[in-house]
């Protein structure tokens, strides 16, 4: 895990690309800075803290707070999941709720199918129980269902880790067509999924079901979400949705990790929905999502290098670029940094064997003015010798 | 691990003892449910939402939130341990901080001396990494200091640990001579250890140093602490103070385990200390906390059967009780609970070859006249047949 690098990048001035959490894992989920509904929040806070003070600075049980669990499984029932409550589990974030799926699904030598590129702290979580990487091209035009299919096949049990309604770094959802071969190859062998839904809700075009909502799904799929993307992230509230027997076990481990996630982050968030609908906060925030990416679609264009390709992402926060295979993007990097633009360099989204010729353009914290300005200067910095 | 009795008393109308968090590890802190500053709190809140509202709700870095960690080493400083920006890391929670520590320093098989009994939770959080446990007596009188050095000495690196500034259950602190001991010991067979410091200012005698405050201590010593106890345990901040070169894995570690604590309650916590010294507020909560052991002391006297002994706490929130070798503090748990009281049974609070009959009393978060009332219905459960 190269960790030394990504930090040096994520803290650098940014001008596109560059989480605002930054940090030794910066190069991983996209930043939610943006539209951050700070007004409802700041008065969702003060009436938990006058109605329920007393409680919200107190310990709670360590699957979350009652209520917020009740609205998180209406939100994912909304969704077309059918979530009952001993599924649920609050966690502090999606990072911990793939941290406490990985410790207790993942033993060293164990079969893991991952997409390759994907979120790179999924990459270092899971990476700690030293499982054997089976890496799952995944890109715009979908995934890479034969991969799946002999990895499954192959093995007695299997895990696999996938982004199919919100995939980071490339912007793109699966097909209905994908996602009903993988529920049926993960019924037929005996196969785990963690879908990693932390982007699901961002969606430019249709949205999108989570893979947990197909027909069969129930028994082999878990679903890991957060109200970091659609809401905050400041809070760290996540949860996973998972088969009653696994739930059981992960509750007992998040005790023992950490008790409980914070308290008055949960309620604070149970206020905010009991007055406020998050798919109307989503909606709101979508246009200026959308304008800051095709700001980002429109200065590609015009900027790039003739051989240079990119995505076109339909959700989440950011484009995926592939450089030609002689340049390097940590080599960019440099020059870019110089003229005060920052990007997250590819190759820590890939699993194993990774190329150096991707980079990953966050468009979700900038306007579409200084998006356009930093994309110009990245075409220039890599036009420089 | 047997959670399930413990989830069990945990969730038991509690007349005494029983945490006011409960689950799973319910057996393990004390509730720091009793004074709370909910309107200085409230207020910091406030604070943080007018002047750092888009900061509060965004992500922040793995070390946790710059003035708050300078805010925690000057507390340090206060009590003598000299602490470097480099050498501390806010956490998720104590909890979280034992986690990240038994998972960075504990491979299966490696010893780990660990005092009996100690806190449920740690036994837990420990045992994941499945150590071989080395018990190291301790109770009221101090630690086995003979056991610790027939550890240290037989292995050539070895883990340790400890509660010496605030041992729970049995409410004791080790004097200096045992800490310079402890040091000395460390540092001649190069031995680590971790300092359990999360009940090391709740103190009704003279108030004592953290081991890592010893002349020698900051190579050897791991401190862990928390404003669970002292001032709240619902935003979950806790810390490490380890040498650099463990801090820095740690931070890595923790920025995959959960990417950072949760900014608004580091913020918040800043805010308040920023115009308010815990010291100050400790020690206004002191006398109702002495009050409540007094209350409890002096019922245990009236009520208890001849041959039960209990300990004399000079800090933290419980008395540790031992009945008679027959008797099964289990088995009284279902007949107190009959009567309205419960309490936690001991035998959790053991590393291995768990004795059957002591058990723990919280007198943290109840009235004197509970209290009186509780023991005595504790005391007729005793008689019962």
């Amino acid at each position: 895990m190269d960790l030394a690098a990504a930090t040096a990048g994520g803290r650098a001035a940014a001008e596109v690309g560059g989480d605002a959490r930054g940090g030794a894992v910066a190069g991983g989920r996209a930043a939610g800075r943006g539209p951050v509904p700070r007004a409802a929040l700041a008065e969702s806070l003060e009436e938990v803290m006058r109605e329920h003070g007393r409680e919200a600075l107190q310990y709670q049980w360590p699957e979350g707070y009652g209520p917020l669990r009740e609205q998180v499984a209406a939100m994912l029932r909304e969704r077309g999941v059918d979530v009952a409550q001993d599924e649920l589990l609050i966690t502090s974030g999606a990072q911990q709720a793939l941290d406490l799926l990985a410790r207790l699904l993942l033993r060293p030598g164990d079969a893991l199918g991952i997409e390759s590129p994907t979120y790179v702290a999924a990459i270092e979580v899971f990476g700690l129980q030293r499982p054997r990487m089976v890496p799952l091209a995944r890109d715009e035009d979908g995934l890479d269902l034969a991969a799946v299919r002999a990895l499954v096949r192959g093995a007695e049990k299997s895990l696999l880790y996938l982004a199919p309604a919100g995939h980071n770094p490339s912007g793109s959802s699966l097909s209905a067509e994908a996602c009903e071969s993988i529920v049926e190859l993960s019924r037929a062998h005996d196969a785990l999924v963690i879908e990693d839904d932390a982007y699901g809700r961002i969606q430019f075009e249709e949205p999108r079901r989570p893979l947990r909502s197909y027909p069969g799904a129930e028994e082999r799929v878990i679903l890991v979400g957060t109200f970091s993307k659609a809401l905050t992230p400041g809070l760290r509230v996540g949860w996973i949705v998972a088969p009653p027997v696994v739930t059981a076990q992960l509750v007992l481990l998040k005790g023992i990790a950490d008790l409980q996630t914070n308290t008055l982050g949960q309620m604070a968030l149970s206020s905010y929905l009991e007055r406020h609908h998050l798919d109307a906060h989503v909606a709101r925030c979508l246009p200026r999502y959308r304008e800051r990416r095709d700001a980002m679609l429109q200065s590609l264009a015009e900027h790039m290098p003739a051989e240079v390709r990119w995505t076109r992402p339909t959700c989440g926060f950011s484009v995926w670029v592939k450089l030609p295979e002689a340049q390097a993007a940590d080599a960019l990097l440099a020059r870019a940094i110089e003229a005060g633009v920052a990007f997250e360099p590819g190759a820590a989204f890939f699993p194993i064997d990774a190329p150096r010729n991707y980079l990953r353009l966050s468009f979700s914290n900038q306007t579409p003015e200084r998006i356009a300005e930093a994309v110009a200067r990245l075409g220039k910095s890599l036009r420089a010798p």
